[in-house]
C-alpha cells in the first residue's frame, strides 16, 4: 500500500519565507504521519493572486534555489510534489511543479495549460508532464487546469502512470447542494475511465478576495473519492495500492486502453 | 429552448413486435409532450442481453425496415434517436443507433467502442458517430460505452456538436450512496470539460438476470444534471438553451478548445 497525503495549506501571498516554513512543516508532519507521497498546493511558494510580471518575479525561485534542499530534508524518505512560481535560466517565468526525491529536486514540470490570467505573466511549458519511476509505482505530475485536459490525462496512463498527482488552486465556483466540486468530477471520471489513481492538493484559505474551492481529493482507480479535505487547512491521507491501476480490464472482454478506436481518432 | 425527452422504458428481450409498440408509444407520448430531441435506449428494438449471434439475427432489422417509418410518424416533428440491432446489407450484425427524422431514417450510426459480450455478437462500427445539423442545434450521436472515450466526445465536440446524445444500457454497478453512476460523472465530466449537453437514456427492469443502472440523465453544458430518471420506466425531460454550448469561453482568457495543445499531444 502506498499513503498518500495532500496538505490543503494556505500560503500567504509573496511570503517567501513563511511559506517556506509552512511547507517545510507540512511536509514534516506528514512525513511523520507514514506518507509515502506528499502533494502540496500548485503555487504554494509564492501563492497564486499574483498581480504582475515584477509581483511574480519578487516572488519566483530557481529550481536550484536552496529551500527545496531545505523541503527535501523534511520529507526524509517521502516523495513530495508542490507547485512553485519558477524562474527559469531563460530568465521567463513558468507555473511550475517541483518533484523531491531522495534530499533534491528529482524534476521539474511546466505548467502546458495555463488558466486564464496565468497567462498574462507565465510561459506555458512545453514538455510534456513527466511520469516518474518511484518505489510506490509510476506517477505523473501535473498541474490545476492541466487535469482538465482528456487528451493529456490519457496520455500519461499510456505512459504507464499508476497515481497521476496534481497541485491545484481550484477558484471556487457555484455548484448545486450535494454535488463534488466540478474538478472532482473530472478527476473521478479520470480515474474510472482510465483505471488510475488521482490525487489533487487543493489550497485553502481566502486570497486577495478570491476563494477557493478547498476541493482537495484523493480517488482511486475505481473512480470513487477515497479522501477528501472539505474547508480549511487540512492534511488528508489515503492508503492505496497503485498496482490496481495497472490492471485495465473491468470484465472478461473490456480493456480501457486496448478498446480505444486509434484508428479513428 | 429545446426540450429534450428520455424514454427510459423496458424493451423485451427478442419480442420484436413487441418493443415496436412500447417504442412507438413512448415515442408518441413524448411528443405530445412537445418534446424536440427524443431518445430511446440502447438495443431498444431486441434487447440487450442476446444469447448468440442466431439469436440476435432473428432479432435484428434492417435499416430499410418498415418499423421505422412508424416510429417516425409517431415522432411527428420531433427529432428521434434509438439504439437498434442492426443487420447490415453486407450480412454483418450492428450495435446502431438509428436517426429519424420528417419521417425517415436520416443516419444510422454503428457502436465503434463495443462494450464486453457485445465482441462476441456485433461488428465494431467503423465511422465516427455523424454530428447531424438539425433545427435544434449539431447533434452528435453515439451509444454506451462511447461515451467513456474522451477522444471520441471530443472530437463530437471539436466537429460542432452542441449535444451529444447516447442511447444506452448500463449494467448495474455498485456504487458509494449518494453518488450519481460513474457513467453520469463521465457525462457531467464530458459536458463541463468541453462545454457541450449531453442526454444519456438508459433502460429499466432486469433482464436475463442483469440489471439496470436505471441511470438516465441530462447534462447542461455546465455539467450539472438537470434531469435524471431513477429507476423504474419514466420519461424525463429538460428544456435546454443548446446555443450556450457554443460559448467555450469560460473567463476572459480561458477558451475549452483553444487552450489544448496540439503540439504536444
Amino acid at each position: 500500500m502506498t499513503r498518500i497525503a495532500c496538505c490543503q495549506i494556505d500560503p500567504v501571498i509573496v511570503d517567501l519565507d513563511g511559506n517556506s516554513d509552512r511547507i517545510a512543516a507540512a511536509v514534516a508532519d506528514a512525513s511523520a504521519a507514514g506518507a509515502d507521497v506528499i502533494v502540496l498546493p500548485e503555487l504554494v511558494t509564492s501563492g497564486y493572486m499574483l498581480a504582475d510580471d515584477a509581483e511574480a518575479r519578487a516572488a519566483a525561485l530557481a529550481a536550484g534555489d536552496p529551500r527545496f534542499s531545505k523541503w527535501a530534508a523534511a520529507a526524509g524518505d517521502s516523495w513530495v510534489v508542490l507547485g512553485f512560481c519558477e524562474l527559469g535560466d531563460d530568465g521567463l517565468l513558468y507555473n511550475s511543479a517541483a518533484v523531491l526525491d531522495g534530499g533534491s529536486v528529482a524534476a521539474v514540470y511546466r505548467k502546458t495549460h495555463l488558466w486564464d490570467r496565468e497567462k498574462l505573466i507565465f510561459t506555458p511549458g512545453n514538455a510534456l508532464p513527466p511520469v516518474m519511476q518511484t518505489p510506490h509505482g509510476a506517477i505523473a505530475v501535473m498541474l490545476c487546469y492541466d487535469l482538465e485536459f482528456g487528451e493529456l490525462t490519457r496520455r500519461a496512463v499510456v505512459d504507464g502512470a499508476d497515481l497521476i498527482v496534481a497541485p491545484v488552486n481550484w477558484p471556487l465556483f457555484p455548484r448545486p447542494e450535494g454535488e463534488h466540486p466540478g474538478e472532482v468530477i473530472t478527476a473521478m471520471s479520470t480515474a474510472r475511465t482510465n483505471h488510475v489513481a488521482v490525487a489533487a492538493c487543493d489550497r485553502a484559505g481566502v486570497e486577495r478576495g478570491q476563494r477557493w474551492t478547498e476541493g482537495t481529493a484523493i480517488v482511486s482507480a475505481d473512480g470513487w473519492v477515497v479522501a477528501e479535505a472539505g474547508p480549511g487547512e487540512r492534511t488528508v491521507m489515503a492508503d492505496l495500492d497503485l498496482s490496481l491501476s495497472r490492471d485495465k480490464m473491468l470484465t472478461e472482454y473490456v480493456h480501457l486502453l486496448e478498446d480505444r478506436r486509434l484508428d479513428l481518432y
